[in-house]
């Protein structure tokens, strides 16, 4: 699969944001199932979809089989659905599955294996490969592919590559998605991918983009758990700042290991300022050292993390990171570049940033060189965003996490 | 990972058995968590343990590191967890992940993934190759290594090799295991892997030994929606008896759409008989063709799906198949085999075969090839079983799901 997005079934608009995805279909996402009393508004196509499901006939259900597959072209009772009659408050999904003309056999075989996992609450799936048709009425969309790296190609070329998948895509989400979709950028380089994206989406909130740094934020919580010699859940306050690059900064001034600030509980100011960022930065190469594959599972998990923590109220005190778009930050980094920094949410799918963290010398340097990275990386996809020519001098040819 | 084994955290012993496995970590096992009202008992080793995690010193996480890996050797509050402060009523989890020499490597990646997944309840990771390590006080064994059947290989081969495996794991299971642990046998031939192992196993229960026939389950269910036009979850009573082989015997007989008896929504007798069946059987196949790869996917699911099935009440008039030792079985199966036959839990991990259940001549035609096949198996494995010598008589060469 290239990338899936994801919208609400046709009939239910209004209220509720909560939604998953294929890759996402995993363990802790049931949390992310349960919006606090939605309210659904069921405009005239849902009276329509309505009087259709109360037939069964054969006949429907083939004429509705060019949009769906499989057994989620079946009809349902829509209405028990949206009074929550059928899930309790639970919020039914509808996935949009697109792939490329090659990929589109092994995207048949991941909605068949959706079929038989019998997810009670998948009730649409859809696969294709347009995404003026996919990305239609969309309130998530995840997009997950990219060309990974090969053996000698240059980082600029790969952006060049890469961001023009995402450019098309921003195009098509501009056009067809919902007006208020909410875009989670997976495939590498996120930052400047997403920037590439919301920069061909004129038409939706630029707020809207998002560049998974989750996975970096929840490898540093691990990293510092297993330093203090205590459980994950007693980190707190982690952000990471910057490019989902090398020049990453995994932030130990303002994380937090049960309520203390991580420098009162691990003295090991080397151990922090080397061994801890390095260790997170290089977690993905080492996993495919040891097992041959990449972060796949680890990489849904976090997304999964990235969407419920837009969509339930960040506890008390505490905050998560997100790349987003940074015009109007109060930190000083640079504008219009997208760059992962600490955000809180109500849990209605937008956040704020955090605006009481602490800054050094030491964090505020590693910052900068992470914000030359994306202005140099956003200086060479020029010709992707609309402006001007490419000029491409980027800082040492960084890698991605994972990258050997 | 060649496969895995499950126990609770060793401090907490007594009234609980939600457990879930590696490859089950996916979505729905959520539900598996909610024990109700566990009541546990703190053996001496759990008073020691709570001293232990008292202190967090750098010393003792390092001594414990050999028995467990990387963020799952750090301490925890325990009696927290045990009264449920932590995580209310949820359930704590232990995992040991059992592989060969040669797998060491990829399963601490796969212990890499667990720790980067932050799990919440996943409260210890073990990883080791010697299976009377690995399955010492194991509540539930997930035995999912086993070698596929590569071209020209015989069926008759394929058994010897893998009830070889399925041989060692039953002695190291009777050696070490739980006195109730449950075993749910993944690797195929399945059944007749099953039976080895409990056969290897005098000295626990041979009725808590499994073979996962519930993904074939999940298949038929989703087969059946797909020809009826209703979702799956209308779908109840679908029972898969026998192997879990092409003579596996998906029963449209007995199951029922929205209530209603198959037969009596499904007209088309040529579909039920025919197609129905041989789409069931041979999904894994398709599968296969379209996207290259085997059903990974969709068997996690399915077993969590059997654990949930067996640690949750089965709901009301309805029930769920699985291959289980079929002496004292009512519907008159030859004796000492493992069979999948419909049954029921009250969700105390235990379960009861359904009485109730109609016959007909068709039904009972397919289940006695499908019984004929599974005894044929029996006296080719007999070496393993300690009944003597081996003699491979097989009725043709079936296939296993999804062998092409």
């Amino acid at each position: 699969m290239d990338l899936s997005s994801l919208a609400r079934p046709q009939a239910l608009r209004g209220g509720s944001t909560g939604a998953l995805g294929a890759h996402a279909a995993r363990r802790r996402s049931v949390q992310l199932l349960h919006p606090r009393r939605p309210t659904f508004r069921c405009s005239v196509e849902a009276a329509n979809a309505r009087q259709q499901v109360q037939g069964t006939l054969a006949a429907e259900a083939e004429a509705a089989r060019k949009e769906c597959f499989g057994v989620f072209c079946t009809t349902y009772d829509l209405e028990a659905l949206a009074s929550g009659e059928v899930f309790g408050q639970d919020q039914p999904i509808a996935l949009k599955l697109l792939g490329s003309e090659r990929s589109l056999q092994a995207l048949e075989g991941v909605a068949m294996e959706l079929e038989d996992s019998l997810y009670p609450l998948l009730r649409e799936v859809s696969i294709g490969i347009d995404p003026y048709v996919i990305f239609e009425d969309a309130d998530w969309a995840l997009l997950i592919g990219a060309k990974p790296r090969g053996p000698g190609v240059e980082r600029a070329a790969l952006l060049d590559i890469n961001g023009q998948i995402f450019a098309e895509q921003g195009k098509a989400l501009n056009a067809v998605a919902s007006r208020n979709v909410k875009v989670i950028v997976v495939g590498n380089p996120c930052n400047t991918n997403a920037l590439i994206c919301l920069k061909n989406a004129p038409n939706l909130p630029a707020k809207n983009f998002h560049a998974l740094t989750r996975l970096d934020e929840n490898r540093a919580k691990c990293q510092l758990a297993l330093k203090a010699g205590v459980f994950y859940d007693k980190i707190s306050n982690m952000t990471i700042w910057g490019n989902h690059s090398t020049t990453q900064v995994p932030d130990f001034l303002n994380a937090k290991i049960n309520g203390t600030p991580v420098k009162e509980v691990i003295k090991d100011t080397k151990w922090l300022e080397e061994d801890f960022t390095i260790t997170v930065q290089k977690r993905g190469g080492v996993l495919i050292q040891k097992w041959g594959r990449s972060s796949a599972a680890s990489t849904a998990v976090s997304i999964v993390d990235a969407m419920r923590s837009l969509v339930t109220p960040t506890p008390e005190g505490d905050w998560f990171s997100t790349g987003v778009y940074t015009t109007g930050n109060p930190y000083g980094i640079a504008a219009d570049i997208v760059f992962s920094m600490p955000c809180r949410s109500k849990g209605d799918g937008d956040y704020e940033l955090v605006k009481d963290v602490a800054m050094d010398d030491f964090l505020w340097g590693r910052i900068k060189k992470s914000e030359a990275e994306l202005i140099a990386e956003k200086r060479c996809v020029a010709h992707l965003t609309g402006e001007g020519n490419a000029f491409c001098d980027l800082p040492g040819d960084t890698m991605l996490p994972g990258e050997m």
